[in-house]
């Protein structure tokens, strides 16, 4: 029996175009003279639809296509692939969600000699039990068997090949997964160990077939990245998928046993390190959300500090340096360092560049707002100043919304966000200035994460240095005040090899880092160590007490930025741009964040007030 | 039997403070010797809390409280109240969601001389689900009943009293029902119908005592009317408790039957106009944001237009005119006209006001971006031109992002969004220009809802005209161009009496209107029936017909909506600030909509290929 799996390319929301794509590669597996050709899950409607799974007319023509993606199968080629029904299609009768709409269901088609069959998805994330019913959602579940050319099969969809609880029949020959599942940091590892160990304890061969291209939730960007695979009874790798290319790969299963079939192409990938799997998935992410989004043309403005550095280099090389154009935006508090490093950058990339400086713009705020007095019909009056917080802030909004906005739009395009988590987390950034632009493709990202990407580009370029060595050298400063001078070692006021940490125990971890936690590991010495958990860092117990010496200084600052986690940024937040989801914790729709404000737990002040007096 | 009811204001996030609260109002039933003591559902931890539930030591503190409050019951006084408790606390074993985290419980706690019983809520919303288990929450459910003083009691939570599948044991004397959920367009009147029937149907006195207050999930801000009531066993209402004010009513309970206690208060509430209720509620939501938010200062962008005209009657009564500050910011686009409004609402309503002209700065955005040419490395370079339309949106931001934020952080405070629903839709409005604004207080109203609205204001006042007679009379327009002169009655591009409630068809129905059905609808002469319902509108067949003549007409207008709603505008509402939700079906958090572009069915396009050629 000849197996042909499809890692391809799925675009959310275009039924008649993934159907056509998949109608081409059927002509390749008939071409090919294969038995049974298995396209990934939601290969049809594609994936993270929200709301558009209640327009029942959406529905509709995805049952159309399915339709006609079953009528391609014959009395030779079985085709496999995953697809969204209507809950009556499958089962014959409606089903209500507890939404009110009508319940869809996440499946699996198996189509045969033009006829259909479904396996239905019933390990059901929280997200998808919005839309699709799973009739055994939290019980355990037997994949039972469903024969193809006298072979039976295990077809389960996503992340029940991962589940403890989800069985296979022992009926089954071969297990079959299909999936579309969003890329993490440090997924691909996970994954095929997780996949190894399921054909080792079933002893069957076992298919991955995963599908490829981005998804999005409004707030937040995924790409999936395919990385299917194919593991024989006793878990030994027979072939491996690269991550975000379309790939169609042939086995042969006879007598049991599941082997690939001779090819150019390499059967396994290599192993890669965090950085460059982060690297890929940045880069695929950008250059299809662009693409999906029918973008070109993309402007930057590069300060000089490393984030946008990053930015820029990850933009270059995922549309091209003649799509990108730079635009340094000084005023008298802009260093000549970090100016030489936005020019040597646009340089090395070799984009286009301008500078527009924005001192004239902010006199004109200055002039026309500080002392402005406004009047009652009582002829009453008050007076306005611009504080030099204020200034700013003015300098920010006049750099994204006034320069950067009217570049893009005037080249036809749009211009980026910039922002990291680690300023995310605590909203250091300002409304309408950097916290603005289409796409915040490093916003998934710690601001250690940022360096070591930075480097990682620098380390694998052909052509010498991209990233501006010095700007790997300088403090990060936002250069908005005298006070945050680069030439004089002054910079933010985030402790970044503490805070980096800190911020990510509240937002990384399934329950938060609580206060009162942090505080009594801070009294006992043992902190930095659960911050750093397995991982190698730079924060020692030691920089802790350099930075905090008593317990007071430590309250004070954990106050600090925890009122602003809860407080401010929360606002900020909820105008940001969508972000590009490397983790499974990044900010947007998969963080349920209300604006309360900061609450200080009853634990957190009794030992506040034991400790710190 | 004495029975207090507490209609009490919760604050969401604020166990401490609400405990607090619930503290003193136990004393004053304490001295009304008063035998039970009912408060709303989650009036310790507040509602809407999103992932703060994940937060365990929040959920602890939430606990520590509980078991306070349940401590001040004693042998003459027993106590119900709604709160979170963790699933181990009441079923001494824990419970992981599909979200990998422990699940809660959303109870009420009945405390009967310091111990404590609890009635799970079993029937929970789709976005309770992500934090609350309900062991039951599929089936039909019957509520035991709890004996308080030798009487037995059905308690039930939220929206069970509205279940149909719901059951009261008959063993029970009395419900009680604790809720705390938001307002929406003619919820009173559902709301009220329906626990009369329920009343009726079991033949039982019931309590329904709802909270107060606001809640939010970041992209939305819900406001909790209260509307207490009783009713006795014939559904006849004994007490009713105003709409967003605390209240504090006893009933006697004597022999089977129950009766109001003498009171120098209205006992019964006065039926209010759709318009009355939707005020109250705006108000509402904006005094108790602002103040859950400690913000005091709110600065209006006055164009002379009819919606930052509502806005500002709004947030002056809200919060009073000295808080409040008008700026008209004209351009040679603007007419005298529209700045007299501004100056006049200014003066009617008795609150700051300022003119700041960004003719200047305009000129300056053009001078430095129009004919700018960036350069590469090659030295090659390319032109940027500012087309009009880019020059509509520079203008637009100047207001937004450098005048009115910089003027609201001089003045210590927030500047609003006056967007509405119409224009939200389709994205009639320009990034970090319009769309900004800490607060969307009039984001869930239509276009014909906020003139509604302005009629009602000036009827309901005692001092003369609030809003200018002459903003209802001139047509909507943005005033960024010669295009759009209202002395011409040049406006908006949409045609609001036939948009706005196709909009709505889109958007308020669980199952949108789909675009095929509006073309089929069109050919046979029935759009407007179907668009109307049974609400009075000026929209007819015959002016459908006359702005539409062909189906062709009507097909250009029907896409080009339609791809503006599914597309560029995704991404506006995705960096557009919080809304107050007044309907089902506010754009926010409730509305998932991925940003992936309008698709056309194949029905639809088949239909026009037969009916547009």
């Amino acid at each position: 029996m000849k197996i042909l799996y499809a890692q391809t390319e799925i675009l959310s929301g275009k039924p008649a175009q993934n159907f056509a794509r998949c109608a081409e590669i059927v002509a390749k597996a008939k071409a090919q003279s294969a038995d049974l050709l298995i396209f990934p899950e939601l290969v049809i409607s594609g994936k993270l639809l929200g709301d558009i799974l209640d327009e029942d007319d959406f529905i509709s023509d995805c049952e159309y296509y399915n339709a006609k993606l079953a009528a391609l199968s014959d009395q030779k080629l079985s085709i496999v692939f995953g697809t969204i029904a209507f809950y009556e299609t499958v089962f014959g009768k409606s089903f209500i969600l507890p939404t009110g709409r009508r319940a869809k269901l996440n499946v699996a088609c198996i189509a045969q000699n033009g006829r259909t069959n479904y396996r239905i998805k019933t390990s059901l994330s929280y997200d998808e039990c919005r839309h699709f019913a799973a009739p055994v959602q939290y019980a355990g579940v037997t994949t039972e068997p469903i024969e193809i050319h006298n072979i039976n099969f295990a077809i389960n969809l996503g992340n029940e090949i991962l589940k403890l609880r989800h069985e296979v029949s022992p009926a089954a020959e071969i297990i079959v997964n299909i999936s579309s599942t969003p890329f993490y940091n440090g997924k691909k590892d996970e994954i095929y160990q997780r996949i190894e160990t399921k054909a080792c304890v079933y002893a069957m061969p076992l298919i991955y077939c995963g599908g490829i291209g981005v998804a999005n939730t409004g707030k937040n960007v995924y790409v999936l990245d395919g990385i299917s695979a194919v593991y024989d009874q006793q878990g030994n790798v027979i072939r491996q998928s690269p991550a975000f290319e379309e790939d169609l790969v042939a086995i042969n299963y006879e007598n049991g046993q599941i082997k690939g079939e001779e090819t150019e192409n390499q059967p396994i990938t290599e192993p890669q390190t965090e950085m460059a799997q982060l690297h890929a998935a940045l880069i695929y992410g950008i250059r299809k959300f662009l693409s999906q989004c029918g973008l070109q043309h993309v402007v930057i403005g590069a300060s000089g500090g490393v984030d946008s550095t990053l930015a820029a280099a990850l933009y270059a090389e995922a549309i091209g340096p003649k799509n990108l154009l730079l635009v340094n935006m000084p005023t008298k508090f802009n260093s000549q360092t970090t100016i030489q490093i936005a020019e040597n950058l646009a340089k090395n990339i070799g984009c286009w560049y301008t500078s527009v400086p924005i001192g004239e713009s902010v006199e004109l705020s200055k002039r026309q707002i500080d002392g402005l007095k406004p009047k009652n019909a009582a002829g009453e009056e008050i007076e306005l100043k611009l504080s030099s917080f204020n200034i700013e802030n003015v300098q920010a909004r006049d750099r994204g919304s006034r320069v950067l906005a009217a570049i893009a739009s005037a080249w036809n395009g749009v211009f980026t966000n910039n922002g990291n988590k680690t300023e995310c987390t605590v909203g250091y950034a300002t409304l309408y200035g950097d916290v603005s632009g289409f796409f915040g493709a490093i916003g998934d990202l710690w601001k250690h994460q940022v360096y070591d990407l930075c480097r990682y580009i620098n380390e694998k370029s052909d052509h010498g240095e991209i990233v501006p060595q010095k700007v790997l050298e300088i403090v990060p400063s936002a250069e908005l005040s005298d006070n945050q001078n680069v030439d004089q070692d002054k910079g933010d006021p985030i402790i970044y090899p503490y805070h980096d940490r800190l911020f990510a125990a509240w937002r990384e971890r399934n329950t938060p880092l609580a206060l009162h936690t942090a505080l009594k590991l801070y009294s006992e010495g043992k902190l930095a160590a659960e911050l750093n958990g397995n991982k190698p860092s730079p924060l020692t117990e030691e920089f802790i007490k350099e930075k905090f010496p008593t317990a007071k200084d430590f309250c004070d600052d954990l106050e600090n930025w925890y009122k602003k986690y809860k407080g401010l940024s929360v606002a900020k937040r909820i105008q940001a741009p969508p972000i590009l989801r490397v983790t499974h914790n990044p900010y947007g729709s998969e963080y349920r964040e209300p604006a309360v404000g900061a609450y200080f737990t009853k634990a957190y002040l009794d030992l506040k007030a034991e400790v710190a007096g």
